[in-house]
């Protein structure tokens, strides 16, 4: 029998999904949003139920600590985001948070002695569809963004993070900087289709891609779509397409985990009978090696070159973000693979495609992560979906990873069933 | 010597083109925008000064005739529109309006007796940037397009038509119908290469080329572009750019004179790590020869259907637009030709690639059109250019024609020096 409570769980997590739901059972919760402030509201009062401080800090992450028998001791931080990507799904983000929160509601029903403080925390913005960079929260905290730049970061409509933090109220007075912390660990979605067809039910994490994002702009000549012959033309968007194809093409010869995808694309003028001045595009390239990265970007610069020339166009193409390749902590995959075990849970270990709150956390102290599987591999997304089962059995090995870290006296299974 | 004031002519267009100018030369003057109005204003108080009463209709054509010996005969009916493109050029539409206007006023210098009414015209909205269709005001003149329908038209910020006509004060009051008009004559620039490249003077257009749009939508799934392996993708943007290719190609087999061209094309949900789930893009297909540009459509089709099941997606190709082929009339080529003979002009026949608003005209009369060369074919664009010498032997050759199709008594040139 699991130690935590299946029913309590379930209907927690339909509680939350209906703060900011959409009508095709999704979620539209966008960080700093009124539907983020109400999820945030409810969360703070599930904390303070607990008896528990709620910490506010300068970017609006927040923070609450379940004392450890030793308040010396670092605690072990667990968590992750309740923002969601436009038209997204109920389980990115959100699942983590609430594992978090059922481990600290089973703590407390057992009356679990556990020797280091166990802190929750509800990073902001992590899905970075609003505000721009993703991961925002937990990359100030560990010192890889700074908080004046975030703070001054402004949304389409040009509200900034200040603003947006003010019009909802978590503007908090904590300084968001890393404190002694013994690991961070989260649950997530795995956002892939791996875990589902290999009928494992979870993923313990050993690190995540690199990554790199990447602009491509083509400018040629805008002219008149009936009078201009085909042989004449400067456009933009056609180089554009071209490019675009190769670049496609390009992970069959980068390497077996090799992705590119392009995701945004403008074109300008944009008029039916105009053809193209301008086409912008970007190309999002990830592997768990980072040489094969290196290497896409490079594939990427020349592809762009090569379709320029052929097209009599120029090409300029920037590097806009990049990420090497994280390891996660030897100790949080040990204690996760014990905790599944415990658990009875079938597990696997892989590496994550997607960059996470921990993935910053791991700059700072030991991280790590455990994935259930997700249908059909979707995700942002409001067909995003886990079997509960799934879920439960990721809370679980959840509890007692956190309870192994914490240094937690966990009571026996079959003695707390009564 | 020309009978037209090369002086007066020149400081028109310079005067003209200061109103919606942009900083790189070009205008931008949407139609019914306050910059249209000034425009038009400007106009209306032009032909006052020549004692003509301006006509506003119900979508906001102007029009002014200047009386002709037996006012039992139907006018000739000359002129263009003064609305632009978004940053577009001071020679399209403009440069049609002010020869009209300057044969007018050079038909009072010389007080020239014609036996028929000449008659001006500014159209609305040819151009279908602000409120599509384009070519509105002669379309609906020409019985083409409903004006309730029209009317209701509106522009991105939801601004009808009619709404947009009362804000400039352009809402007119004579019926917007077709009156018995003897021939229309326009001068446009060419907005293609090709008086140019072969070193002609003026064209005298024999018709307008077949079109057709066309909007293709791509439906796969939304997914995440790091944990999602390239072979379970469904990409719209993909199949899009797989497709674009192919169309982009087919005017290769389809003809001589086909055109086709993606203009527009957006991606949802245009996110830099999220795989598209939609992309949507138009095509436009010309010929001068209609059973090529149904081939053209039917190629769209096909190979938008085969991008589809190339890239697991679904595809829906809808057609927005379809015209026939125009023939010119030959009553009006004819005046053309004469006239570019009296004034001594080089010219060739050819066909139009681009619609204009005599194409609506030769509906309801016979009508015809003089091009001027375009340098190195564009348009559209703030760069679009005619010299001022090739203007010049444009008006001067389109006031021959009009003086031949209203049976006017020409002056002889060496008399009017003097």
């Amino acid at each position: 029998m699991p130690l935590i409570d299946d029913e309590r769980f379930r209907k927690t997590f339909e509680a939350y999904s209906e703060i900011g739901a959409t009508e095709n059972g999704g979620l539209h919760r966008l960080a700093l949003s009124e539907a983020d402030r109400r999820a945030r509201d409810k969360f703070a009062a599930d904390l303070r139920a607990l008896n528990l401080d709620v910490r506010i800090d300068e970017v609006g992450n927040m923070f609450a600590s379940r004392p450890g028998e030793n308040p010396e001791k670092p605690p072990v931080l667990i968590g992750s985001h309740l923002d969601s990507q436009p038209s997204g799904g109920r389980f990115d983000g959100q699942l983590g948070v609430l594992t978090a929160l059922e481990t600290l509601r089973t703590l407390e029903d057992h009356d679990v002695t556990a020797e280091r403080p166990v802190e929750i925390v509800n990073w902001t913005n992590e899905e970075g569809s609003r505000f721009s960079p993703a991961m925002m929260g937990s990359g100030v905290f560990a010192g890889e963004l700074k908080r004046e730049e975030i703070l001054r970061t402004e949304d389409r409509d040009g509200v900034t993070v200040a603003e947006a933090l003010e019009a909802i109220s978590y503007e908090g007075d904590q300084p968001c900087e890393s404190h002694d912390i013994h690991a961070a660990l989260e649950l997530h979605i795995e956002q892939g289709p791996k875990l589902e067809s290999e009928g494992t039910s979870l993923g313990i994490v050993d690190g995540v891609f690199s990554m790199a994002w990447l602009e491509v702009t083509f400018t040629g000549e805008a002219d008149h779509a009936g009078p201009t012959p085909m042989h004449t033309r400067r456009d933009a968007l056609a180089a554009a397409v071209d490019a675009i194809d190769q670049i496609q093409g390009a992970p069959q010869s980068l390497g077996p985990d090799a992705v590119t995808t392009v995701g945004e694309l403008s074109v300008e003028p944009n008029s039916v009978n105009v053809i193209p001045k301008e086409a912008q595009f970007t190309v999002d390239v990830r592997s768990a090696d980072e040489d094969v990265v290196t290497e896409g970007i490079e594939r990427v610069q020349s592809e762009a070159s090569s379709a320029a020339t052929r097209h009599g166009v120029t090409a300029d193409v920037e590097l806009i973000w990049q990420i090497p390749a994280t390891a996660f902590s030897p100790l949080v995959r040990e204690a996760c693979k014990d905790a599944a075990t415990t658990a009875n849970v079938s597990y696997q270990t892989m590496t994550s495609g997607a960059g996470h709150d921990a993935k910053y956390l791991n700059d700072v102290t030991d991280a790590g992560m455990i994935f259930v599987p997700s249908r059909d591999g979707r995700t942002h997304t409001e067909k995003e979906f886990t079997p509960w089962a799934a879920c439960v059995a990721g809370a679980e090995t959840f509890f007692h990873a956190t309870c192994k870290l914490a240094g937690a006296e966990i009571i026996n299974s079959s003695e707390s069933i009564e």
